[in-house]
């Protein structure tokens, strides 16, 4: 059996899998990051105790322990290196574990995990190369190459969400201006909409749905879009645009066999993707050649966890 | 022995190596395009005749023919798929130069082979994974993941000229706005020159070099950049900044040990490579790991020459 924990800024996802890959156990508690990194530790000592004595009771033990942390690890595992929306530089999570436990333990960035996830057991399952982009507060990306997660030299591959892609009207947390996040995330959805709002622009059913300005969030926006509402599309339109040039930039580059699309934006589903697969053909260099199929993925807010427990096998 | 040809927009380049990768014979002509692509491949029919022959006379078989081309070949080495520069679309060549030598024949973009060639013999050996920009009148590359050519899912992977990396005052030839080729390469930094000009800005020091406007070349904006003239410097400066947008985001998807620069604009050499590496840092996600070595290409033109040559052992 193997342990996949999933780090997120809110939650911290836990799962107990079988050597199928099907949990035996799974639990989800918040992560009160704001408490301090060694509370955050304590946590997941405490419920890897537990998970061993679940996996005890069935009479296994436990092979790996796989986490997923939403930063990079270096290449042996033993330090966090950095982790921006959590704040944490240089947490020594793989040594401490591995002090208190006497099995494999790795460390992998999150995206990188479900992306590895969805080619074992999802929606890219059967392809040699993919690219998994997480859309959610921020843009994340896993890429397989070859089966294999792909690491880079220095470990630092596959941040897509800070892509340059164009020039924006306000900069990304990274300092720099015009990276993909700041236009295809749920934050740069919402802060798109708010400015367009503060510009009086108040002619959209946004309003019907919320009763202050608040509560504008990429959800409704995307909602209002479907519904026709022309601010809402305007927003969304421009999301698309900028997502596209993303994914057309990594497939001159990469040129895999399939995108896939996961994170809370993704939730808009064939609203998204149609919208992108129409735009592809504008920003493509060989418009008569093959190129990758763009997919929605498929395992969800389990895929963190399912890639950290089969972590040890596709390291 | 093998055999490289490499067919190029205005010369075509061929030799003869031995299985120490040294030339035993090398040789270039025009390509002629103009005449059309019967006459090209026939000149090169002619050319394999005659190395075929020197070869025999040193009591040595070829083994293989590798053939570099400004575009792709489909995945068997058939067809070449497309050569925007030479306009060529859908022309037979691995068939009918198949029909008449009995060698293994293998086609592959010119970049991707320079890049191999620089991986095996020049500035990237020992490195697992490198990536060679040629900077020429177009942008070209070649990607080297774990010591071979990455060729994508369908053959149409690094297009890194037709990375969008910004917003451009002129289109690509690919019919896009804003890509790499459009900022990086001669041709961008020569058209961003006279648009300067034409705008009314003669105080710059290239009218010293030249007699009419037809004569500006980015070797002469490269050299008066170098001498302190402002025009100059700002045009580079532009290019540069572009430039490094690209190669942070190539650093940002595939974190290569090495990022290597060949093509006529790397002939400005440490006074390119020196400004890339200054601005590298304003554009990097993790500025304190380490990321790609920035270098020059070490093998000049015969790259690709010997890109080929090895073709048959690397694709």
């Amino acid at each position: 059996m193997n342990i996949g924990i999933d780090i997120g800024g809110t939650n911290i996802g836990a799962g107990l899998l079988d050597d199928n890959l099907d949990f035996i156990y799974k639990t989800e508690f918040p992560t009160e990051n704001e408490k301090g990194y060694e509370f955050v530790e304590a946590k997941i000592i405490n419920i890897i105790e537990e998970m061993i004595l679940i996996a005890e009771k069935n009479g296994e033990n436990i092979e790996s322990l796989g986490i997923g942390i939403p930063g990079i690890a270096d290449n042996s595992g033993d330090n966090i290196v950095f982790c921006p929306n959590l704040h944490w530089r240089n947490k020594p999570m793989g040594i401490n574990l591995r002090k208190r436990f006497a099995i494999d333990i790795n460390i992998e960035n999150d995206a990188t995990l479900a992306g590895i996830a969805e080619n074992v057991l999802g929606v890219s399952r059967g392809y040699d190369n993919s690219v998994f982009i997480t859309l959610g507060t921020g843009v994340g990306a896993g890429i397989i190459i070859d089966g294999k997660m792909y690491k880079g030299a220095h470990g630092v591959a596959s941040e897509l969400g800070h892509l340059i892609v164009g020039e924006n009207f306000y900069d990304c947390n990274c300092g720099k201006n015009g990276c993909l996040e700041t236009f295809a995330s749920s934050t740069a959805i919402e802060k798109y909409m708010l400015r367009e709002i503060d510009k009086g622009r108040y002619e959209t059913k946004l309003f019907n749905r919320i009763n202050k300005i608040e509560e504008v969030n990429a959800e409704h926006i995307f909602q209002c879009a479907a519904e026709g509402d022309e601010l809402c599309n305007k927003a969304i339109d421009r999301m698309v645009k900028y997502l596209t040039i993303g994914i057309t930039n990594i497939i001159n580059i990469l040129d895999p066999g399939i995108i896939v699309l996961g994170g809370g934006v993704s939730k808009a589903g064939s609203f998204l993707i149609d919208r992108i697969e129409n735009l592809i053909p504008n920003y493509i260099l060989f418009d008569d050649m093959e190129y990758a199929d763009i997919r929605l993925a498929k395992l969800g807010n389990d895929a963190g966890i399912i890639g950290a427990a089969m972590l040890n096998q596709y390291k």
